[in-house]
């Protein structure tokens, strides 16, 4: 068990586990008052703080699963998205409908290599 | 492959597998005419059971990824999960309402760290 | 960040990341106009065709997550997965009715071990 990392970790869930040189997170808006633009906003920014925080970087993303309150908002992910992404080190990434608690519009589940 | 072992392994679907020191496994309730609550309590038994069979254990639940099918029941889902949760060793947790089939209220794919 | 291979990466995403020995990729069917049947068979062409590129194939495969538009195409889903798997090296399989886009009835995420 010495070799699982969790980062945030609360009575109901940590915000980051790490183990085997990968780490996994859920990310949503900080803000779920947010708009669909505003959250997509805050997830990437939050994204990229967790990278930070793990010592990883946007170019050790593997797999993004995300999932829209709205499968309409896509086209406004994609255009943050590809701004966010590094070429050549894109992620694989599934990108489906489903509903969301609390006035979420976007949860995604990150996974990143990590140097450990 | 030899590093690959899967438990209940059928013609559709392995119940559990394991490879690299990671168990995956999907949970549903066996009896899916239970009520929320009940089908509820009925996958934290088999999660318990499986982490059992593993020689995993609660402390070592690396994600758990929750489909419900329908979101209002994150109430219930809560309540059951704060008792299941080791305080400090709690996994990442995405949970999103999705279709189910055959009855189903709840379906959960477990993450765990196992000793190999 | 050595041991990131990644295979097909585009802009938005790369069609397979492997890391660890571990091989995940998301997959649709090339043609999104064809029926059901005809969607879940191209999925299945294309899961091995990936897995041939990979050296890897259906015996390694560890977990399979699916999201169909309408759950009620699982009995033919299962007609053409219970031909596809192979006894004995059954995968994890969770399935779930969500919004897909852009006309796709189905969408997978595969997890398969490489030998790398």
């Amino acid at each position: 068990m010495s070799n699982i990392e969790r980062y945030g970790s609360g009575p109901r869930w940590s915000d980051v586990v790490v183990h085997n040189g990968v780490a996994k997170w859920v990310e949503v808006a900080a803000d779920p008052e947010l708009d669909i633009a505003g959250q997509i906003g805050q997830v990437f920014e939050q994204i990229d703080q967790t990278l930070s925080q793990l010592q990883s970087r946007r170019e050790q993303v593997l797999e993004v699963m995300i999932f829209l309150a709205d499968l309409g908002d896509a086209k406004v992910l994609n255009a943050q998205w590809d701004k966010w992404v590094v070429p050549g080190h894109a992620p694989i990434r599934a990108c489906v409908g489903a509903a969301l608690s609390g006035g979420l519009k976007i949860e995604v589940v990150v996974t990143a290599a990590v140097d450990r």
